[in-house]
C-alpha cells in the first residue's frame, strides 16, 4: 500500500502541453503531494503529432532528423524515430514494475504528421485534392536506408486525401493516366489513374514489417469514406468532396488490380481510410493495419505498468462526452479498468457529457483551473495549472484513504 | 464508516452564492457521487451581510423585517433575526448527531451591515466620516420593543466610522458640543464633542445582555486604528482619515468619562475598532466583545456538528493566504483538527498561498471552474459549478478510500 503506485498516463494537451510536458507537471503535482510516491511516468500519444518523439521518449530510442517533402509540396524537418529497448525507462519512473517485453527495440516510427499533418498546411492551401502522402514514402525510404526491418506508421492529425498515393509514387510505384503520363500529386488527380506500375517499388519493402496504427473506424470508401468524414474539415467544398469520392475509388480498384497482394480489402476494410485514405495505400503494400491504441499503448507496455500500479492517473485537454470513445484516457480507463486498477482524469476542460467517463472506468476527474482565466492564459499556464491541480486531486485521494483507514481500524 | 456522514459548512460566495446557496449546491453534489451519505448542512457566516439570516435559518429561527435608518441617513429594510431553538434544523440534514446546546432560543440578531454596511452607501456618498449607526441603534430598540433579553450584534461589512455614535443616539443618549447642542451623524462630528447626556438612554438596556460578535483584531485608536486601517477602503481620504482618527480618540476619552462603566477599555482593548468603532460604543453600554467565530460557529453548535462526522467540507469563494487568518475556511479546518475530522475545501478561486491552508488542517482543496470562463460567467453559474466540484471533489475522496481499503485487505 503506502507509498502508493502511481502511473502517470497522460495525454498531450492541444495547444498548450506534449504529453511528455504534461507527465512531468503531474508527476511535479503529485510529489508535492506524496513525496514517498513511486510515480511511472508514461506519456501517451494517439498517433498524430509528437507521437514519434513520445515513443522514442517512453523507450529511449532516438530521432532521426530527416527532410521530406511537406503536404503542399515544400520540404519539411520530419520526425523519424527509431525505439529502444526501453532500458533507459528508468530515468523516468521510480521503482515500478518491469517492463513487459522489448518487443519495441529496432522499430522505426514513421510519423505521417510530421510530412503530411493539417498543421503543416497553411490556411489558403488547404484542399486534401492536392495535398499529398510524398513525404510518408520518403520517411520510409529514410528507415530502410537505416535497416530497418519493422516499421510502424502512426495515423492521425492529417491534412491529406490522396489514399497514399504519393507515399506509393515517393516509394518507386508510377502512377499513369490514359496517355502513360505520371500523375501529379493530390488524391482529385486519381481521377485520371489508368493504372499503377509497381516494377520500381522499393524492393527492401517486401523484406520488411510495416505495421499502420490507425483509426479502425476510418474507412476509405462509401458512405462513411474518408472524404466525406474528413474532406470539409481539411478544407474541400462539397463538388471537392464528391471528386475526391469518385478518385478514392477509383484509385481501390486499380491497387487492388495492379498492386495489392489477392484478398487484401481495400474499399471498406477497417484503418483504410486513415489519414486521409493512406492506410489504404499502404495496405496495398502489404502492411497490416492496426487499430492505433492497441499498436501505440501496447509498444509503451502500458498494460504490465498498469498491473502493478496502484492508481493510474491520465489526463487530455478536454473531458467530455468523446472522451470515452477513441481517445487516450478512455483507452487508459478501459486497460486499467480490466486490471482493478483506480483511474483519476485531470483535464483543462470538463465539458458536456464528462458523466459518461465513469461508465468506461474512470472513477473521478477534475479540472485543472484555479480561477476564471482566458483561454490564451490557460494554454500558456498549462503546465503550473495541471501541476497544481494533480496536487490537489492526490490530497483529495490521500484524505480519502486516511478515512477508510481511520474508519477500519475503529 | 459506509456511509460517510458529512458536515457541509460553507460559506457564501460574494455576489454568487449565500452560505445557505452554497451548501445546497455542494449537498447536491455530493449526494450525485454518493447517494447513501448523511449529509448535515450548516451553512457559516463571518459577521457581514447575510448572517442574521443564516443564523435564522440555521436555528430554525424567524426574520422581523425593520425599517431603520441607513447609513447615509435614508431609511432601509433591515434584517432583524429571533433565533429558533433548532427544532426544525432535521429539515437541513440527514440523520447527524443531535446538536449540542439550545441557547440559541430567544436570542435577537442585530446585523449591522443590513442597516449601515458599505453596500448601502451609493459611490458618490463615500464618506466615513459622514455615515451613521443611528440604524442599527434602532434596531436594537425594535428588539427591545420585542421584549428581547440577549442581544447579538454581528459586525462586518460596515460602511461606518463613527464609534458606533448614531447609535447610541437612537438608543437615547445626547451627544452634545460646547454649546449643549446635539451632535449631527458621523464620526467626524465627535471632533466636537464636549460631552455626552447618558439620562435618557432605553432603560431596558440594563436587563439585557448584549454580545457583540466582531474581529478582535479590530481596536478603536491608535496606529492600527479603525479610522487608520478601514477608513480608505470605506472613502476616506488622507486628510479624513486624520480627521476621524482624532474624533475617535476624542469619542473614547468622553465616553469613558461620561458613559462606560468604570474598568472598561475602549481605545484599544480587542474588538473596539470592530464596524467603525461600534464595538467601542456598544462596550461602553456594557455589551461584551466577543470574537465572531467563537459566537457565530457556537451559536449553530459546530464543535458538536463536527464531533459525529466522517468529513467536513468547507468553502468560500477565494482560497488563499488570508483564508487560513480569521476567514469561515479557517476556522472550520481549526476547530475540524481539534477534533480529528479531516477538511476539504473547495473554492471559486485558488489564489496565492493556498499551500498555508494545510497548515490551519485543510487537507485537501479544489476549485470549482470547469472551463476556461470570464468573472461574470463564473460568478452567474456558481450553484452549478459548486455542485460539479463538490461531486468530483467526493468521488477522488472516494477512489482514495477504495485504495485504501484494497490495501489493508490484500
Amino acid at each position: 500500500m503506502f507509498p502508493y503506485r502511481i502511473v502517470v498516463a497522460p495525454s498531450g494537451f492541444k495547444e498548450s502541453l506534449t504529453a511528455a510536458g504534461a507527465a512531468e507537471a503531474i508527476a511535479a503535482g503529485l510529489r508535492r503531494a506524496a513525496p514517498a510516491a513511486e510515480i511511472d511516468r508514461l506519456p501517451l500519444v494517439d498517433g498524430g503529432e509528437g507521437t514519434a518523439a513520445a515513443l522514442a521518449a517512453a523507450t529511449g530510442g532516438r530521432m532521426v532528423p530527416v527532410t521530406a517533402t511537406g503536404p503542399v509540396g515544400r520540404p519539411v524537418r520530419a520526425e523519424l524515430a527509431v525505439l529502444g529497448d526501453g532500458a533507459d525507462r528508468e530515468a523516468h519512473r521510480g521503482n515500478g514494475p518491469p517492463w513487459v517485453g522489448g518487443t519495441a527495440h529496432g522499430t522505426f516510427v514513421v510519423e505521417m504528421a510530421s510530412v503530411a499533418g493539417l498543421a503543416l498546411v497553411p490556411a489558403g492551401l488547404r484542399d486534401p485534392g492536392a495535398t499529398t502522402t510524398r513525404g510518408v514514402g520518403e520517411l520510409l525510404r529514410a528507415a530502410l536506408d537505416l535497416g530497418a526491418r519493422r516499421v510502424l506508421v502512426t495515423c492521425g492529425d492529417s491534412g491529406t486525401s490522396d489514399g497514399g498515393a504519393g507515399a506509393l509514387q515517393a516509394l518507386g510505384a508510377r502512377l499513369l493516366d490514359a496517355r502513360g503520363r505520371e500523375l501529379p500529386p493530390g488524391g482529385a488527380a486519381l481521377n485520371r489513374l489508368e493504372r499503377i506500375d509497381p516494377a520500381r517499388l522499393d524492393p527492401r519493402l517486401a523484406g520488411t514489417e510495416l505495421v499502420v496504427a490507425c483509426n479502425p473506424f476510418n474507412v476509405l470508401c462509401g458512405p462513411r469514406g474518408v472524404a466525406r468524414v474528413f474532406g470539409p474539415q481539411k478544407g474541400a467544398d462539397p463538388a471537392r468532396v464528391a471528386e475526391l469520392s469518385s478518385a478514392l475509388e477509383r484509385w481501390a480498384a486499380v491497387l487492388a488490380r495492379d498492386v495489392a497482394p489477392a484478398g487484401v480489402a481495400l474499399r471498406s476494410a477497417a484503418g483504410t481510410g486513415a489519414s486521409g485514405g493512406l492506410g489504404a495505400g499502404l495496405a496495398a503494400l502489404g502492411a497490416r493495419l492496426r487499430p492505433r491504441f492497441e499498436v501505440l499503448l501496447d509498444q509503451v507496455g502500458l498494460d504490465g505498468r498498469l498491473a502493478g500500479a496502484d492508481l493510474v492517473v491520465t489526463a487530455e485537454g478536454a473531458l467530455d462526452r468523446e472522451s470515452s470513445r477513441g481517445k487516450v484516457p478512455g483507452e487508459v480507463a478501459r486497460r486499467a479498468r480490466a486490471l482493478g486498477v483506480p483511474v483519476l482524469v485531470l483535464a483543462g476542460t470538463i465539458g458536456e457529457g464528462a458523466h459518461e467517463a465513469s461508465l468506461v472506468g474512470m472513477d473521478a476527474w477534475s479540472g485543472i483551473l484555479p480561477a476564471p482565466v482566458a483561454l490564451p492564459e490557460a494554454l500558456a499556464r498549462g503546465g503550473e495549472f495541471l501541476a497544481d491541480a494533480a496536487e490537489r486531486a492526490l490530497r483529495m485521494v490521500l484524505l480519502g484513504s486516511r478515512l477508510a483507514q481511520r474508519s477500519l481500524s475503529s
